[in-house]
């Protein structure tokens, strides 16, 4: 698990006073490729290698408004992965709080840029699937 | 059902060459709001009343990404409506296709704006209540 | 002289309920890919020959706010072009306005896509010189 | 002056693989609030006291495009206060060059945030208006 923190911009925020429910994906976003620097992954080296990681699915479940200048934290882990999809958890917490305001889930694939086809990186880069195997979380 | 059409502005795009998959939510609240103003309910009416409808919780599944320029159309129903609680159902089409790109559901509570607590609608808008209650399609 | 209309969205309004200032931005790129489209340059082929157009500096004047649901329309023309550099007026009214709510410019150039150095039409591309010069409007 | 400092998301970025144009008004938002956060105005005491602070007009000049990842700062002062109106003028840095990628200016006034109607800060709120006044550079 690796956490990603920072404060909410007022440009989130929509007329209702509290951040957009879309601009929770774009703060998963901001902890998962933090989680990915974190790791052993590193983005540009990937897409370098002509891999993108397109988003497959999402869930997510708010509990919570964040307001703008809300200070928030995002728990954010691997649940899944097995060469070719990949799963995140992610649970996003106003600074103080014990239950977190917003959690969710992203389903992700590995694609060929140039041919946006699949990529199974056991057999393409088995050092980068062995590496992402390590990281799973249950 | 009411279906809701535009095409994608390059701003949507990110540097994937496709739409940001947080873009979607917002095409769909495009399409919910578009569905609430075909119907009986007025938007701005029901926020004069003191009534938000914040969203509680989002599911997407994309099948195929959009790029700058394609012509799209969303399929947006109410799919729940039980006076608390109110779920939409959404399939986006790229203009032409079988097959939707991306689908969904959002799902919805009603507010007091000034409180923030439930409203339980029954009570205190029977007008609105039953007019929704009619759209709920399965 | 191109007119581009629509509606305003509730997701670009902002904690003041009023259209985050950099959307107008958004809704100007909007109508100058729409002027662009009606005219002789077509946005996909320019990409395809390698051409990108980025902006190399905006003005912007606010004189009136937006809302949620206010539609509005941009008239928007093409002031410049000398072959480097090109530059488009935007004038934005709401619905029924004499006055617009927000008037603009913006100033772009001519890249080349592999390298992003800069292109000269003239030379490169005669035709689109020729039929871009014909657009300028004073 | 200050300064504020964070990384390129990968959202902020479009089909030309740099940051959209629109973004760097956003950035400029952040670095501006960070400023008022650090002199010795407290936005949401201004919000509190029916006060809000809408752009009235922005200059935007882009030397260099930034992309996904790029570390940057903006310095950001105040050049310009009289009661009435405010003026803030930006110079954002990739992290390690000597030229700004983008400079600019934001210009604002003061409003009740009930009527939308103009503060005369002086007389409303003098303290307010003195140590503002103190915060002006050339």
């Amino acid at each position: 698990m690796v956490t990603y923190s920072r404060s909410v911009f007022y440009y989130e925020t929509d007329r209702m006073s509290i951040v957009h429910h879309s601009n929770y994906l774009r703060m998963f976003e901001e902890a998962r490729l933090h989680y990915i620097e974190e790791s052993s992954m590193d983005y540009h080296e990937l897409e370098k290698l002509g891999v993108i990681i397109p988003v497959t699915g999402v869930e997510l479940s708010y509990e919570k408004s964040l307001q703008y200048g809300d200070k928030f934290h995002v728990e954010v882990k691997m649940i899944k992965f097995n060469g070719v999809k990949m799963d995140f958890a992610y649970k996003l917490y106003i600074d103080g709080d014990d239950k977190p305001a917003v959690t969710g889930k992203t389903m992700h694939c590995f694609l060929d840029d140039a041919t946006r086809m699949p990529i199974i990186l056991k057999r393409k880069m088995p050092e980068l699937y062995d590496s992402l195997k390590a990281l799973v979380e249950e």
